[in-house]
């Protein structure tokens, strides 16, 4: 008989040692929360000014970003409104917080478009203007240029999303049906000084990418639109409209997007003040405070979950046997965010949990490794948890309560693998999401 | 029009950095190469003796190890046999070098294998035997235990495969159907003594899988042998000498295999000689020595290639961005072997070939960035190619030549992506095998 099956039947514990590196992964991973958070990094950006401000804004953390500029500004706040999703506006004193629909835009985006154009519009050039831009922003701030309709645009955006284009090639169509993006908002607010406080939400954080850009300049053209939908055959299946309105752009019969270079650019300043990147630089910090050798490995992870994972346990093993790259102790750091192909019948989990999965078989009997996959926005598919915690002990813990990680992992049921061994990651909802976690202590 | 259509139509050429940066990823691959030598390997790790020796030894480099064991020892050889695969052999002048069939075995390989038995129990133990065991040892050594032939052992095994039986699994049971694995052979040697040289071609460099083991203590049992063949239901398909075997050896009546601390080990060293960690260590001193900081981050690399290669670029963007995990110049170096889901119909190409076709995707644009992915034994699936190198101009090299790589790579058909470009990596067969070599250099 193996020791294993004389111990107690009760749920297996990890080491002590493994409990200290969940201990410090949690740490690290509030570090990188504290960084991302809307409120506080708003605050810690907004620009010195003895005048009066304008405030627009849309996105998810829309809210707690504009109740950091009323305690800022208070009452020299002349006008503002922001836009949020149904759900998560918050009651503010000097800005109207807007709700709308989320990820499919509605007719309230519109208005709330057309309110925030205004406000834009109505600036003169010695106001400031705040703008709030996060994850969202983009379908919160529909305004299709006219005639195009809100339901025309979407066919378009549709019919280009069932054909595989990719994100670039979505927003070069999207910012030249719209009166907002892709720069337009700036040049509604020239020459008003105008400063765009960014949180990202995207790989890379392309400023012209975040909510389609709107303060940003775009370097993408009407011809470039047109020979995307070109050569995905849409042309004759994009709506009339459309079709009319890209025409008119290649004629020169409409006037480009703002272009990088362009005079009302002098009036605007973008500030990035949360990212994927700004937060695992947090997280670097916390772990060498926390006596740990910090490697940042990237910041735009991207990939199949299971086979990120099987990169990091790889690493861990190495540094383990070899103190390469760095001898423990030893954090390795990324972030971005994974995508799992699903099986013919996937049982519950995302794409965080199936990450720690497989690496919980990959570092399977190391001593003292802990490896944490997690979303910052608290949430990992169709779950409440955001991620999963793995460990060298994680396979012989499952064992004793016959789980075969295996079959777990073949079909996608990383909840329920990690759900009896207490091992979920369960931060609830943050208020932030600057993509994903990855980390990886060994002591 | 833009400018790449105004220049000559002529095959475009890499920057004068990413050329200097090629020669770097050749010259550290040449290095990883010479740490694995097999003649030059087997020469710095012979004992130093001055009676006479014996020899035996199988595997794919078995005739090179042995030309520097005769180039040492000489007439001082009293008998000496090894075996290595058909079209393999050299002429030697006082060990015969015989040939067998790999990687499915054969008679040869049983007659080849006798022979070395025989000069085992021949030594006395005053002498030395050398034993030399290299990539392909397991298939050129074949010594069912009797009753068993040859082929009943070959259906096990192909019943295990087919079941999915992992390597551990197959080879538990290969060792308990052996006279001469599982430390079986230092058995057959002992009470001479004897050294082991050991050129590893599998992850982790387990001493007891490498050929099975035939010099190493060995930790399975006749028990974990059945327990495997009844989980996946083959105890009623396995030839009944197979069966009656095993059922003799959990009935204890025959001995097991040499357990780790039985006193014949005290006569037996072990050496490894050459392996991908080894391979790697002479990669990253000559990548220092070029100047660049080089990190090692994992020697036991797997899983599907053009996801390893994601991370591989996600690592070189976030380093010319941010200097993170390091600063440029930087090598990031891996070893390991990855595999290929391949395409319902594939073109040419090999995992080295994929991967450098993925990287080249991720890194696209990159300045000063070169990716090198190959094998050590010069191949790479059913090419001439050993891999490929993928620069931040390959998409645009390739672009100018109308070719698609989202294409190329979804079809499997990297050979025929790099080979206009004359990107394909071309050292040819090097003799030696210790898996693959993944190198990210950053000026």
């Amino acid at each position: 008989m193996t020791p294993q099956k004389q111990s107690s039947p009760s749920l297996p514990s990890a080491s002590s040692v493994e409990r200290s590196l969940r201990q410090d992964a949690l740490a690290i991973f509030q570090a990188a929360l504290a960084a991302a958070d809307p409120y506080a990094a708003t605050l810690a950006h907004l620009p010195k000014t003895v005048g009066s401000v304008y405030v627009v804004g849309a996105g998810k953390a829309a809210a707690a970003m504009a109740r950091a500029v009323e305690k800022v500004y208070g009452n020299r706040i002349q006008a503002g409104v922001v836009v949020t999703k149904y759900g998560h506006a918050q009651p503010l004193q000097h800005i109207r917080c807007l709700e709308a629909s989320h990820p499919v835009p509605d007719e309230a985006g519109v208005h709330a478009a057309h309110e925030i154009a205004q406000i834009c519009l109505s600036a003169q050039e010695t106001d400031l203007i705040i703008c709030l831009i996060s994850g969202g922003a983009s379908a919160l701030l529909p305004f299709p240029a006219q005639p195009i309709t809100l339901e025309e645009k979407q066919t378009t955006t549709r019919l280009l999303l069932s054909c595989g284009a990719n994100i670039q090639e979505l927003n070069t169509v999207r910012k030249h049906l719209s009166s907002i993006k892709g720069g337009l908002l700036a040049d509604l607010a020239y020459p008003a000084k105008l400063h765009t406080l960014i949180l990202s939400d995207v790989i890379g954080d392309s400023l012209d990418v975040i909510g389609s850009g709107p303060t940003v300049p775009d370097t993408s053209t009407y011809e470039e639109a047109w020979q995307i939908l070109y050569r995905y055959g849409l042309i004759a299946k994009i709506p009339a409209s459309v079709r009319d309105r890209l025409e008119q752009g290649c004629n020169k019969e409409l006037p480009e997007t703002p272009k990088p270079g362009t005079r009302i650019f002098d009036r605007v300043k973008n500030t990035l003040i949360g990212s994927n990147r700004l937060s695992l630089k947090a997280a670097q910090a916390t772990a060498k405070s926390l006596g740990y050798k910090p490697l940042l490995l990237s910041t735009s992870l991207d990939g199949e979950a299971r086979e990120a994972a099987r990169f990091f346990a790889s690493m861990a093993r190495e540094a383990r046997a070899t103190g390469n790259p760095a001898r423990p102790p030893l954090a390795l750091l990324a972030g971005g965010e994974t995508t799992v192909a699903l099986s013919a019948h996937p049982g519950l989990g995302g794409r965080n949990q199936e990450m720690a999965l497989a690496a919980a078989i990959g570092i399977d009997g190391l001593p003292a490794t802990c490896f944490l996959a997690a979303g910052t926005d608290g949430t990992d598919g169709p779950t409440e948890a955001a991620g999963a915690y793995a460990t060298g002990s994680t396979l012989a813990r499952g064992a004793k309560l016959d789980l075969d990680p295996q079959d777990f992992l073949a079909r996608n049921d990383s909840y329920h693998y990690f759900q009896p061994l207490k091992d979920l990651f369960l931060p609830g909802p943050t208020g932030t999401n600057v993509m994903d976690l990855y980390l990886m202590l060994l002591r």
